[in-house]
């Protein structure tokens, strides 16, 4: 069976895992980013990982099918440079040749959300569905379309970021430069802010909340203060989830999928994500693509995004 | 060179043409529909045009490379049915069976503003685009994707219906049931709507205005109104095309075009529609998305859909 190396690249963490072509993990592994070392010396220790991984599972580098990159911003697939990647400070970085020279073997390249939504479509929650649409609720709203096993990119690898529709012209700043964009206001970022405005607007006409303000405040922890029946919690929380059933249902007007897919830190917030999402969504999505499409969440974890580029290389 | 004949069937008027590959239009007609006799007259009238037009153009049927028909409503491709077609009154119709039987020509189906797409993006005003977007301004807001020359069409032929995009949840009734449609505001109806809004408000007010409000009342009344510089016409226009903006913003995000097309009634308007609406676009589009994109008007008008309808025949 083939196999291939697929590398998820973090912030924090490289994560690396070999990956057979139907898509079991064999083996994986992590290392800090260390992104202030600089693109090269990264790009050095990515090659030193897959070197490594594949001496431990008894293999050449030249017997894999090749090798995926995840790339956490904005890539140029033709040039094979990431264009721009704000969290480890890259900015026109030659990514696939330097590999490909490296290493010897095919080297594919995707943005992150992108590659986490082919892994969930081909061995996730939307294994089997011809027209998936994935998201990752954290420190933003990440998207990801894959049609019939391909991810769609669009014109400049861009499709798929529902996180910057507008929602609220004016609202909340976005790192994007807009204002009001959905992962604004249903991010675990969002939620913090509207907890701490409303805890705000608590404070000053005397409504209790056994939320805290301080500074360590989680989206996890007003989910948690929801749970147990806090009122400016719920709020916070039915507003992030009605705002992103308004978000869901307007993509899925666009494209039409037959699942949605839902992962990231936020979706471990389960029923209390789920139940009100799935009522709402109807109200924002036409009946017949509502009747369409089940909301589901995500399955593979962490290991969505290694998933998704090992599985660019083994089929492309 | 190949030839096929597209079909365009809409409320008032079925159109029909014969197309060769290179997407020129070789030979036209049109015939009204007479919705209220039903399914099969229709469908027999169908047949009677395209015998007709082989004959006027000294071809057999069976040279022909195909039909393709465009329907104004919900189809199930797999199963050749016309599902509901509110504007003729149709609903569960078999159009592919019956057309292919008398025939004895393969038949392709397709949404009528799907194919309008298609046809503008083969030949029109998305000609050599991969990713485009093709927007038909009219009673309501229409709306098709085609990617590397396919309509994508998603789990049930929805993909693409961006004038159920909800804008304003709470606004004004939709025909779909929801309040608040891009459709409600940014159409040809929507305008009329927000003028005699306006109209009334501006009554109450004192405020002076051109426009009329008799029942016959037009959105290019209301245009022409802006163009001689009427405050209140200006303000229903401004609201119209920020609110288009907005929605063509949204939708780019998720599928990152290389190209809307923008098609209907409305888009006669010209520079006091374009205009507005490239400078207002960027403000809901991501920068890299809006930077990849180009909003043009559609070239095809009438002649979109038989262009696309004939594109599916000699294609697929």
């Amino acid at each position: 069976m083939r196999k291939a190396i697929g590398v998820d690249l973090g912030g924090t963490f490289i994560k690396a895992a070999l990956i057979d072509e139907s898509g079991n993990i064999l083996y994986k592994e992590e290392a800090p980013t260390l992104a202030d070392r600089g693109p090269d010396d990264i790009l050095r220790r990515i090659e030193g990982m897959i070197r490594e991984i594949a001496a431990k599972n008894d293999l050449a580098v030249s017997d894999l099918a090749g090798l995926g990159i995840a790339i956490p911003g904005f890539i140029d697939d033709e040039s094979g440079v990431a264009d721009e990647v704000v969290n480890i400070g890259w900015r026109d970085v030659p990514v696939r040749e330097p590999l490909k020279q490296r290493l010897g073997i095919h080297v594919s390249m995707e943005n992150d959300a992108n590659a986490a939504a082919l892994g969930e479509a081909w061995v996730g929650a939307g294994r089997g569905r011809r027209f998936a649409l994935c998201v990752t609720l954290g420190t933003g709203v990440g998207g990801g379309v894959v049609i019939d096993g391909k991810v769609l990119r669009g014109a400049n690898t861009m499709a798929g970021e529902i996180g910057h529709m507008v929602m609220v012209p004016g609202g909340a700043a976005c790192n994007c430069g807009h204002h009001g964009c959905l992962e604004t206001i249903s991010s675990a970022t969002g939620v913090v802010r509207m907890a701490r405005e409303a805890l705000v607007e608590a404070k000053q006409t005397g409504r209790p909340s056994a939320l805290s303000d301080d500074p360590e405040l989680t989206a996890a922890d007003v989910f948690a203060a929801a749970n147990a029946l806090d009122a400016v919690a719920n709020e916070v929380v039915d507003k992030a989830i009605e705002t992103l059933a308004w978000g869901l249902g307007t993509a899925a007007n666009v494209i039409n999928p037959e699942v949605i897919v839902i992962g990231g830190g936020m979706s471990r917030a389960g029923a209390r994500l789920f139940d009100p999402l799935r009522v709402a969504f109807p109200n924002y999505a036409l009946r017949r693509v509502a009747a369409a499409v089940t909301l589901v969440p995500a399955e593979l974890g962490n290991d969505a995004g290694v998933v998704g580029a090992a599985r660019l290389a083994l089929y492309s």
